[in-house]
């Protein structure tokens, strides 16, 4: 089947896991399983469990993300290189976004207009059984009986929060649906009884149909075009420009699990165990959740219902109850950000100052950082482990630990990870560091 | 006056800001006074506030600090190099302590045997006027009615962790003292109503008491001797080996504050803002203080009566009440030392692995680390700020943001710090990175 997986925007309700450049569907908090013993614990991010569960349902899915620019490198970082991407250029929702993605499948991946996709949110806490659903709606929009098909998820309780799916009768006998989003808790009763669904945000339909969806409310269905004039497009979801208005519409229900790891609350009930990370729940400890991102131990006494995350852009301590509402703490912190998963790796802030910064870089085997300059900082790299060369202005050299690299202002640089990948301290000097200041080239 | 500052050993009870080579008394919590506003909000440790009090009280007060060689670095660090120490080769109780500071004052501070000197634990948490009152302790000693002459702390409670100096009368009218240490709270109520005051550990005496005690019960008065013998010298108390035996002793009350910040729950007591360092205490907190040395936002929400304490070390989350008993979790927290002050400086380490080391260096203006060498690991210094000079194998040259300086097992070097100071980053590499492997050289 061919799958488009929308991975959403930035998330501060679960600071300090999730930032700017990391959304919460890229922290680590599932135990992988089948990990060898030798390896140690190891957990996998919401966007790998997903990613995972597809294949193992269709080992021969077509899998492209549909996200902006700022998630490519953890996008790569996490699930490799062989997932296809849909960039967009900027936010602008989820129906430019779909059309965008159906493009690319069509005019960049090649598939025929006959083809369908289903589309689905990158970040469901599900069983495999939801991807078999899934494959259900892929099949249905295949065989063409209804423009759309979409999932209904059986309801567990009246949700205040989420989008109702509610069947009525046709005068000719046939099902209709109508949509509405985020009832008062007593509707949302009335439209659970009456056999409603709650909408799951799942889509599957033949490229044709948004092809031709693109071109009535976009003017075009070209990816160039699209592509081009994204920053231009009306703010609009697919369910408000498409879904709502669409008479030939099938559903399909999901009855397993289906949660939305949105807040603290939803998140740490999906730990498989209370803590992440070094952490100790000493005396007095009740329903408290360690997430440990730091090489620093957390010692946690006599707190009940609590949260404890901490990462290197912060630390959070807080009641379950309160921590739905961090939000505006969040916004007010000025922090810069101390550690980002890239393409080839990572790299993490060990110190900023006036004047200087000094980075630790870990390079995957095998990968290789942009070649690239900075106009206004110097920068030293000292080879803390493992091996593989620099190319600086054009020239080749091994490196092995203990050996230093200087580089001006201006000098075009890269380091390449032999098969055990590479650390590096990275001292940057210069008296306006900023991370624009970088000039890419071509190795 | 003469003043002996008696400062005890390593505390886990204040952990994270406390470890072995930082006790409490140097953890930076008390706003200090008169700070130029543009130097930003700044704090002062116990040993500080205590040394700037007696200062106030006797701005010619000839301070001596009696501890271990631990503490060496960070009482120059604090307090600078006029201070005088008297190093204990190992911890021996205060019996031990106080009789080869005696010899200490006499010997290499050349104090008359006539002369009186007041000893006094390095931590209490008072007002100036204590400092009045161990002046007045002096004083009495330097007349010689007594032999020695303690401070009565005036009870507030009937505390069962506190020794009691219980008056009685003689047949002749005149006052006796008799000791008890931690009396059941029974007791305690008896004792206070009875006039009892607590033993605030403060003691006066001229030399020559002690020196002949010293005599009595260690066989020796020598500084020399008592240095080379420590080791095998009895542990045992002042109190029990000499206080409790001395029939001819005098009492000054105390009436103003005394606490003894030593557990979480006083030393948060005594913080003037609930929050030190880099936090926010957000919706629904009561009661919680935030101590935070790391360069990270901490964000608490819904807490009530709460301690959170952050340093390089680790991070304690604890209800009040649970932070008393914290001591066994620490204990089993086996964490390597992340920061120290040294008399220079400090270092943090910034990343640790199998191979190397990262630290991050800071050497005050005019300071300089020992000339030394490694003999087992290569080090790298990248110069980050300030100016100065290294010397390395006897030559010296002068160093600026950006220069490299490598250094080979066995090779000595030190690096100069001018005027303004200077951070470097060090990079470690070796197969067995030990603190110990470090040999010292006369520049």
């Amino acid at each position: 089947m061919n799958i488009v997986l929308l991975s959403g925007g930035s998330g501060k309700r679960l600071w300090p896991l999730s930032n700017e450049v990391r959304s919460k569907q890229f922290i680590k908090i599932f135990k992988k399983k089948g990990a060898a013993p030798e390896d140690g614990v190891s957990y996998e991010s919401m966007v790998q469990r997903v990613y995972r569960q597809i294949r193992s349902v269709d080992p021969e899915a077509d899998v492209t993300v549909a996200t902006s620019k700022s998630q490519v490198s953890a996008i790569y970082n996490q699930l490799g290189t062989d997932v296809g991407i849909s960039v967009e250029p900027c936010r602008r929702d989820t129906f430019p976004a779909i059309a965008l993605a159906t493009a690319y499948l069509h005019e960049i991946k090649e598939l025929s207009a006959d083809d369908a996709v289903v589309v689905c949110p990158v970040d469901p806490y599900v069983d495999a059984d939801y991807f078999h659903c899934v494959r259900d709606l892929y099949e249905a929009a295949r065989r063409g009986d209804s423009n759309l098909v979409l999932m209904g998820i059986e309801p567990t309780f009246p949700s205040t929060k989420y989008g109702y799916i509610k069947p009525f009768k046709h005068p000719d006998g046939s099902t209709g649906y109508t949509f509405t989003e985020k009832p008062a808790r007593e509707k949302a009763r009335e439209y659970i009884a009456a056999g409603a669904y709650w909408n799951g945000g799942v889509f599957a339909y033949r490229l044709s149909y948004v092809l031709r969806k693109s071109r009535e409310l976009l003017g075009t269905d070209s990816y160039q075009v699209l592509l081009q004039n994204y920053a231009g497009l009306q703010k609009i979801s697919f369910d408000y420009a498409v879904v709502e208005k669409e008479p030939g519409i099938e559903v399909l229900p999901y009855h397993g699990t289906w949660k939305d790891l949105g807040t603290w609350s939803t998140f740490t009930e999906a730990m498989e165990e209370p803590v992440i990370g070094r952490g100790i729940l000493g005396e007095g400890c009740e329903r408290v959740h360690i997430v440990n991102e730091l090489n620093l131990p957390i010692l946690v006494m006599g707190l009940k219902d609590a949260v404890v995350a901490a990462s290197h852009d912060g630390i959070l301590i807080s009641g379950m109850d309160e921590s739905a509402r961090i939000k505006p703490y969040v916004e007010a912190i000025n922090q810069q950000i101390m550690f980002a998963e890239k393409s080839w790796g990572s790299y993490q802030v060990m110190d900023a100052d006036k004047g200087s910064m000094v980075v630790l870089v870990t390079i995957n085997p095998g990968h290789h950082m942009s070649y690239h300059s900075h106009a206004r900082r110097d920068e030293i790299w000292t080879i803390l482990r493992g091996s593989g060369s620099t190319i600086v202005d054009g020239m080749e050299q091994p490196i092995k630990p203990g050996d230093v690299v200087t580089m001006a202002a201006g000098c075009r640089h890269t380091a390449v990870a032999g098969k055990n990948g590479l650390q590096l301290i990275e001292v940057q000097l210069g008296d306006e560091i900023d991370s624009a200041d970088k000039q890419k080239y071509e190795l």
